[in-house]
């Protein structure tokens, strides 16, 4: 399959491909997004988060199927937790939208950590400029849990929407100080059941008080399972987005999501020179027993990892 | 104060102030855990996760109270989401146990992430040494959220405890197949509500998928909040950190989580000396913004950091 013409003319396999080489770290697959880098910067990007439960991949789904009915293309990338066993994300929630992925013009694709050493935030980064790159008008990133690495992956969005529940009991007051911050327009999902109106209120009250006055994250009431209040929660996102827009404050978003991509690509690699000076060596298996056996402790051991490298780094440049 | 008599004699103040100066990279407190490094090892870690709502304080409450009966000392270190405003952890949960706050014996601590760079995962490493050094037999580190930067960091303990709560809606299938393999012991709280068997027994279905054969994790049905099932949660703890030491896994656990270690602090201190960098030649800055206007790639752009950190190093060695 020829990845370039296929990005170029939309096909879905071909960007479902370049993902999958991403994730592996494919050298191909990044020249491949050098090339196209120019291409980026079109889509919107809407990150969506919030607790377990509050049922973001039936809003996700709802919004992503009005999209459509305005013609626009929309690439959903769900992001789930971590299984070292099965080693993949849980497609479980994406199969009920199988509605969905028969559409040409929606992309679906979950995506989970591997390892304990990260680098899914780069993955995702790089799918997202990969639907970019294929013409997709909104991508929709979803993150299952409410944990900092999620906080993370949603900040590279233009707009993030907080989906909240009624009645998530103590740790309420802690998630919400958690992510005030980052929410641009909140959507209390399950409106219908008790205690809505009152979560809808909590949030305001913490707005009140973060002190915002440019611009006030709307809070929607909405029932996502039935359709209802979607259009409203889709509207208040396109009007973040102008207001991010005329005010300028979209390219300073922008910026600093390309210099937390940077970091992170950046540190990525240095992991990676490090597991192939591992595999030759076994350098830091043997700094590790020297920690163990407290002939070392780890902040000696780590400037010794990054002297060694350093070191390989000048045998590489000379 | 002199921090490394006071860390000796088991003073607490001596302690918070350490974990202080950990937490602003200082240093001197980096020289104090070298110095003292030989002095780790002997405190049992147990990591307690589970999604919101579940009750983790109480139950962790609850555990500190049944250890300070035995007489043996105990640290809580309640790791909670960021809040880029306040700049701190949330103490709200941890207000609520006043009464062991006052207890000698107890030493309590919120840590928060500061700034999206991370660096919480190294502070909390060093909190548990200094714990560990000041004498504390039994370190408790509580993570509020299931995402993976907490699951990260509870895997630096020797057990890891797992709080449920029945009723967590559909989310709770992504959050189980995402937790499995980092449960040590589980437990059920709020097991007087609707559905506490049921999730007992989706909890032990799942184990029984996941094939463990040497070691079965334990599944009790608790209510922290009226102490019952606390004493045999207590007791599943324990077994489990007899059969980690006497299988030989205790030592490959701490193995993994030094080395987890080392490259944090490795990262960390990579990117503190970039930050320096760009305070001095805002070298960071014009990078990101050739990025922005397309003239290089995130790709690109990170190897060329990488090539002036390692000219930096080369530099200073000289």
């Amino acid at each position: 399959m020829d990845i370039r013409a296929g990005l170029s003319s939309g096909s879905k396999r071909a960007a479902a491909r370049l993902i999958t080489m991403i994730e592996n770290s494919s050298k191909e697959a990044i020249q491949i997004i050098k090339e196209n880098y120019h291409m980026t910067g079109r889509a919107r990007i809407i990150g969506i988060t919030g607790p377990p439960g509050a049922g973001k991949s039936t809003v996700t789904d709802k919004l992503a199927k009005l999209v459509r009915k305005k013609d626009k293309k929309v690439a959903i990338i769900a992001v789930d937790p971590t299984s070292p066993f099965s080693g993949g994300a849980i497609l479980g929630d994406r199969i009920r939208m199988s509605d969905l992925s028969t559409d040409e013009g929606v992309f679906i694709r979950s995506m989970g950590t591997r390892g304990a050493l990260g680098g899914l935030s780069k993955a995702v980064h790089g799918a997202i400029k990969v639907m970019d790159m294929a013409g997709y008008d909104y991508i929709f990133v979803e993150t299952v849990g409410v944990g900092q690495s999620e906080i993370d992956i949603v900040k590279i969005a233009d707009t993030v929407l907080m989906v909240m529940v009624p009645g998530l009991g103590d740790d309420i007051q802690a998630i919400k100080a958690g992510i005030m911050e980052i929410g641009d327009v909140f959507a209390v999902n399950k409106s219908d059941r008790e205690g809505a109106e009152r979560t809808a209120t909590e949030i305001e009250v913490m707005l009140d008080l973060s002190g915002m006055t440019e611009y006030r994250p709307p809070v929607k009431n909405i029932i996502a399972r039935d359709n209802i209040g979607i259009e409203e929660l889709f509207d208040a996102i396109e009007k973040h987005y102008e207001y991010m827009n005329h005010s300028g404050n979209l390219s300073k978003r922008r910026e600093k999501a390309v210099e937390m991509e940077v970091l992170e690509i950046f540190k990525e690699d240095l992991l990676g020179r490090i597991m192939k000076l591992q595999k030759s060596t076994d350098y830091l298996s043997a700094l590790i027993l020297k920690v163990l056996n407290k002939e070392t402790d780890p902040y000696s051991a780590a400037s010794e990892l990054s002297h060694i490298l350093s070191q390989e780094e000048g045998r590489v440049n000379d």
